[in-house]
């Protein structure tokens, strides 16, 4: 699997997925192409899926939120009869490496707290109609759903079966949603992920799998009726038009570093680091909204935020090798606040939302990266508001202090704004300033009094924001033997210790998923019981069972 | 390592751990024998621990409870000049098998607990009084302590060193303590665990890695004051004299069954099982607690608890191919039940506390046990109140409904009491009725309503207070089939399950610990950048340094 994966795309390259709009109903109808792998080697039978379906999955959710946000409630459906949807592709797990099953996981996660976050971050609501055979990633497709359906009869049905069928777990948060959001009993969990043949009917209700069962003779009916209902009774307000998404342009060179418009990654192969280099905005922020609005994709902080998830996303699937990702900034820190206020202070104008919430999004999903990350600091950088949630995200920041020879670009300094105190909470619900100050609450009121001031290193240091700041002396050996020592480490071994260093405090249903499901789910993959020669998902559909060797670990 | 390993000691086999008594003050000392290790092929030194030395601490702090309950402080210390304690030994985990290693830093884990929580639940709180290097497994000694001073010199510091010398993560809550006990701001946890050298002096107390530093000349005497003021201020009720725990007999047959005055073990190798039957008491209750005292560790339910927790104990470190543990009980509910109550009526009497708070480990010690657990309420078996809770704690429990042919035991009957509404909570702070009923919270209180009432098998179906309820007809084949499906299922894939599903709700750092720590612990457990054959574990002291796949999953 050494193609480049790319997560561009748009709704005339789908094979996968297809919407009909309808005012405030989006009808989205899953009818995987066979034929349409993102590898060779399997074929995507009876709905299910691969990265590739993902991907389109991703920008369909995407796309509702900006170039559709007239709609207030996304049914989510099987457009093949008698099959909602199998989950994800046995051959292509099968076949998969290790890191390839990791970070599919992980990416489909994250799309699946895409769309169930929608309806309270963007008000739309997403139902699963759910029609024949539901299994797996099918049901977990479901899970994320806002409202699931299941038509009452023989066939159709709700199911988990990874566990007797691969000797695996439900790979994106069935197991959690199961137990915290549907709120099962345990016992009922247990006997549920344990057989293949899944709950249908009242039973499926009973025991809180599904929110109703509607007859089969009247499901289109009473679908179409709950979608009315629920965009009637939604908060969200009208919103004639979006605004189109156009495709993230960008180059790659032969060694791996990318450019974007907004965005530099400078890829070192052999040292092993990414550094993304966030450039300011070069204009005076839009007027107000309709200004910012007709500028479409070209917003600065919408096309900074498309083209930063876009290297995150090429960085972690084409470029497994890069161990550390190194965040810097150039530009003029009052101008990117100029930016930032338009939209802070018109949070309730719909694009603004939307923008913002793509942020608080992103900002998780640089949390979730099982990559060192480190920021630095530099003369001439805009460490504002935004960009400065990136300094409390990384593992560790370097800042300079005072001139260094040579450069005459502005004092590096960090600005505070009222984006660094609620609106970008991490999958923890604290504030990454709340986590930093965990054990000094007080330092974050001491913080939020700095807001608006450009803290130079001695204050930024002072008031906890920063790791290590140094001077022109020390800055460039103590940066080097740094990454020098970090590249040195086991990668597996940081990757468990920064899972477990960045989240401290509260546990929420997405910190399970990541950090507790995700773990197991690793351990697993590893295990000769699924994996091996003899496990489970290599001998999926030989018509012979996985052998095991039976000692509990 | 195919040797019985026992967990039964006593003071007089201890050959690492000394304590001297002195009042309300415990001074305990670290001494471990380098040629005392469990298995062959290492030697302990520099205080380095193995699972034989961490079942004598478990013992000295589970005797410090019962038989010297005159101590209030515990001064945890090392009796080995210049080094505190280096943590696990290496050589042991560079030749244990996965499961073992496993399994050693689960039973390390819940000893770190008991001390931790003695002060919270017994009134004995534990100083650390770190002289000389404290790395590891050491610091995580420390860590569990209530309260951690340093000597002040250029030698005596704290370390995670893990990371950068094992390519593993600290295996006994290390990470977990400094992010969520001590709260160390997450940049300084990363450095802190990514360097070998550890961190002293002041720093240490800025990070927050210790609460105080002591000079090294009035070290012993700091140590005694702050034991000394700690005794004054302590709340704890004195109590003049304790009770003897004398050794829990039992016996083994070749077969590998147990055999314990109040519990059997029923071993079937073959079909992967463990059948526990505890029975009830004979006799009457003890009049009040004088009487209970008199009997000492002959009092029914400290027995009982006794003899649970070694066969436990036993199973899961001796009889790992065991993929399902069944609980059963024989005996008078009611009789039960005023044993219970002497307690439960009595919870403030010293030995009262002690018992009722060993229940509550030994309870944990259930949910955290990874192997699929089922629970049988027969004819004539006494689930009441404390043992109603082992219904809650298995993955399913299946109950006998109506008469059984030629069954002249006493109906079927669940029990609740006062014990099963807050008493002993589980890991995440939640009784195990309220985790059950996470999803409807007023089903708590509808069983609470019932509390001392004998609920047949319908009764207690309808208030969700077991999985099934089976007559006559079906039992026998619905348990055998059951049984058969479970064991044929992947243990590893189980493990996971069972991780994910049996603790729903809020987490702690208890669950973090065992869910999420321990996941990833696992994870890399088994990669070879740990414990292949150039992986670091292997490689440690031969003066290479392990040579790592660098691929970032």
């Amino acid at each position: 699997m050494t193609k480049v994966i790319d997560f561009r795309t748009d709704p005339g390259q789908y094979r996968h997925w297809r919407v009909d709009y309808d005012g405030p109903v989006a009808n989205l109808y899953m009818d995987v192409d066979e034929d349409g792998g993102l590898f060779e080697g399997y074929q995507l039978k009876m709905n299910s899926y691969d990265l590739g379906v993902d991907i389109e999955l991703a920008d369909v959710v995407q796309r509702m939120r900006f170039e559709h946000p007239e709609v207030k409630v996304v049914v989510m459906q099987s457009a093949k009869p008698g099959i909602f949807c199998a989950g994800a592709n046995i051959r292509m797990l099968g076949g998969a490496a290790h890191s390839h099953k990791v970070n599919f996981c992980k990416f489909t996660n994250e799309t699946r707290n895409t769309f169930e976050a929608a309806e309270a971050d963007s008000g739309q609501k997403y139902i699963a109609a759910v029609k024949g055979a539901c299994a797996g990633g099918g049901y977990e497709l479901a899970l994320a759903c806002n409202h699931i359906m299941l038509t009452n009869d023989s066939t159709s049905s709700v199911a988990l079966p990874e566990v007797p069928l691969l000797a695996v777990l439900p790979g994106t948060g069935g197991v959690t949603r199961v137990t915290d959001k549907r709120k099962v009993r345990r016992d009922r969990a247990d006997i549920f992920c344990s057989t293949e043949e899944g709950v249908k009917g009242q039973r499926a209700v009973d025991w809180r799998l599904v929110d109703e069962i509607v007859a089969n003779s009247t499901f289109e009916q009473t679908v179409a009726e709950r979608a009315r209902e629920f965009a009637e009774a939604s908060a969200k307000a009208d919103v004639a038009a979006g605004i189109k998404l156009g495709r993230v342009e960008r180059q790659i060179s032969e060694d791996g570093s990318l450019s974007y418009a907004l965005l530099d990654v400078a890829v070192d192969r052999d040292a092993g680091t990414a550094t993304i280099t966030l450039n300011g905005p070069q204009d005076a922020a839009p007027a107000d909204m309709d200004a910012f609005t007709a500028q479409g994709d070209r917003a600065y902080l919408l096309q900074l935020a498309r083209e930063l998830d876009d290297a995150i996303l090429h960085l972690r699937l084409n470029e497994m090798q890069l161990g550390l990702l190194v965040f810097r900034s150039q530009g003029d820190p009052a101008l990117f606040d100029s930016h930032e206020r338009l939209l802070m202070d018109n949070a309730d104008h719909w694009l603004a939302n939307e923008v913002l919430q793509y942020w608080k999004r992103l900002l998780k999903r640089v949390d979730m990266t099982s990559r060192s990350l480190v920021a630095l600091v530099e003369h001439g950088s805009c460490f504002t508001g935004i960009l400065a949630e990136l300094l409390f995200a990384v593992d560790r920041s370097y800042m300079m202090e005072d001139e260094f020879e040579g450069d005459n670009r502005p004092m590096a300094t960090v600005t505070l704004t009222e984006a660094n105190f609620g609106r970008f909470p991490m999958g923890n619900d604290l504030t990454r300033l709340q986590t930093r100050f965990l054990g000094e609450p007080e330092a974050v009121d001491r913080a939020e009094a700095q807001k608006g001031t450009a803290l130079e290193a001695a204050e930024a240091d002072e008031f906890g924001l920063v790791t290590m700041i140094l001077d022109d002396i020390d800055w460039e050996d103590e940066i080097r033997i740094f990454m020098e020592e970090r590249l040195s480490l086991s990668p597996d071994a940081m990757t468990g210790l920064e899972a477990n260093v960045r989240f401290a405090g509260p546990e929420t249903m997405e910190t399970r998923i990541f950090g507790r499901l995700t773990a197991w789910q690793n351990w697993i993959f590893n295990r000769p019981n699924a994996v091996g020669p003899e496990g489970a998902l290599q001998r999926y559909g030989t018509g012979v069972r996985g052998k095991y060797n039976m000692e509990r670990v």
